[in-house]
């Protein structure tokens, strides 16, 4: 096995996503010794049950202690006061990293918290599942996917050659990495996951809700397109409430811009407007062979490609 | 094999569903003689060359003449055009039916085409991929999936012999089978299919009009949720024009809702409210728990099953 990317590893947060790094971690060798810290006394038991970890520690601050890399894996909303809580253990020199889906705030968050001498740089791993928990991670989550880090503009040579270590840690794991403005970052995301989400959620909760159907005739049937949005809208409630909060601007302008163009679709369904639906439906119909033909090629491994950027 | 359900079948339209019906009526011997007509040349000589059918016929009348099921499976705004067009060739005792997923209006139409004597059972297979065409069909679609027919009410034994006769050939092909009230079908398919299609639709051409984000990069970024949205937006584009045209009013009354629905969350994250996205993410991803144990119930097989209603 090559060099471990980072002798010392602290995941703060052991859910999906945190079990997944302690997990890809330690099997592709990213780093040598790992170290999992969770508020939870429930989540600490099962970690240790599950013998993920080299260490499981309660304490934010005394987790962190002589980590090279941090990579905080709480709920977005959490991220600001996890920094904090750790903030006085972290060495000079460490890397300070998470794997929110919401970067602009999260960075910010993180940067104030930091102490001086430390690296702080978000990421934010495109991958999981609508399950959560410790039991929920798996070690190929990463594998193929894309991780997006938003490391903040600097001309410091120490601070390019941290986020090139990160980089190397995440594909290390599989992930193949982008660099990205952080804003960007978000409004890409609204476009591709948190409106996805918002949606999902609302369509399940309409049907829910609904007098004249039940909610088994819903289940009884959902395999005519509901399914899928059932399986979006049960992923992790406490996460994605903190996206829309910190993500709000973005996808309020994206939500702005569907609701419009449903307006529109609504209005050609009134007035039988079958060339406009038709001509819609064919156009997204194109973007699927878009789609795929990018899924097939991010399909290959790439372990160690777009490197050295 | 046991005896086939009927001598002599047609099916008229070889897409997916069309192909599907053809294949699985030869795999689990549900009809002995198979006959396929289609208004497409390409189609038809695709059929021949495929070798699924006994016979390829392209006047509609012809193609149905001798058949004991003849089975549409053209976009439901046609349907009324093909019965009309094979009315003359259907004889005395035949069964028409159909595989639209909207059911009122296109029974209807079936109705007035077919000459008396011929029984009209519209049918609803609750199935089906993104995929279009004669190559599409394979002979699983159906297993253990629900097939809706929506036969008018009638005290005519012979009438209730061709209903458990048609019952019989769909659950040959592994589907489970459910009479329902046409009106009613038309209702829950809104809601668990016609609504999640016209959403996906909606949101992949959002996403595609956006100037800050480039198509690459909403494909690139896709696996976060996005990418379950493009599959479906794939549909046949042709067939979905038709649903929301035909099935207008019960697509509008539960678009009115989801609307209605999505105003008030958009409302909550301009506001903050972080307690009322938890409440709302928390029971939708309970309702995800029955969808499972439903689903997994489905997958028994349960061949013949739920017969003799």
């Amino acid at each position: 096995m090559a060099d471990a990317v980072y002798p010392r590893l602290t995941v703060i947060g052991c859910g999906l996503i945190g079990s997944s790094v302690v997990r890809a971690a330690r099997v592709h060798g990213a780093a040598q010794t790992i170290v999992v810290c969770d508020s939870s006394p429930a989540v600490r038991q099962r970690v240790v049950e599950l013998g993920i970890a080299d260490e499981v520690i309660a304490d934010p601050a005394e987790a962190v202690k002589d980590a090279d890399l941090v990579l905080l894996a709480t709920p977005p909303g959490s991220i600001g006061a996890v920094a904090r809580a750790c903030a006085s253990g972290l060495k000079p020199g460490a890397t300070l990293t998470d794997v929110g889906s919401v970067k602009g705030s999260v960075g910010e968050a993180m940067a104030e918290a930091a102490p001086k001498g430390v690296f702080v740089i978000p990421g934010h791993p495109i991958a999981g599942t609508e399950l959560s928990g410790p039991d929920a991670g798996f070690p190929e989550l990463f594998h193929d996917r894309w991780t997006i880090l938003t490391p903040p503009a600097s001309t410091d040579p120490a601070f390019a050659k941290a986020v090139d270590r990160l980089t190397a840690f995440w594909e290390a794991m599989g992930a193949r990495v982008e660099l990205m403005d952080e804003r960007h970052h978000d409004l890409v995301l609204a476009v591709t996951s948190h409106l996805p989400h918002l949606i999902a959620y609302n369509i399940v909760g309409t049907a829910a809700d609904l007098e004249e159907v039940t909610q088994a005739e819903v289940m009884k049937y959902s395999a005519g397109g509901f399914r899928d949005f059932t399986r979006i809208a049960a992923s992790d409630p406490v996460m994605w409430r903190d996206v829309f909060i910190l993500n709000k601007d973005a996808v309020l302008e994206i939500l702005a811009r569907f609701t419009e163009d449903l307006q529109a679709l609504s209005r050609a369904i009134r007035w039988g407007e079958a060339d406009k639906l038709e001509e819609l439906f064919t156009r997204t119909r194109q973007i699927r062979t878009g789609v795929i033909a990018l899924g097939q090629e991010s399909a290959e491994p790439n372990f160690g490609r777009d490197r050295g950027r």
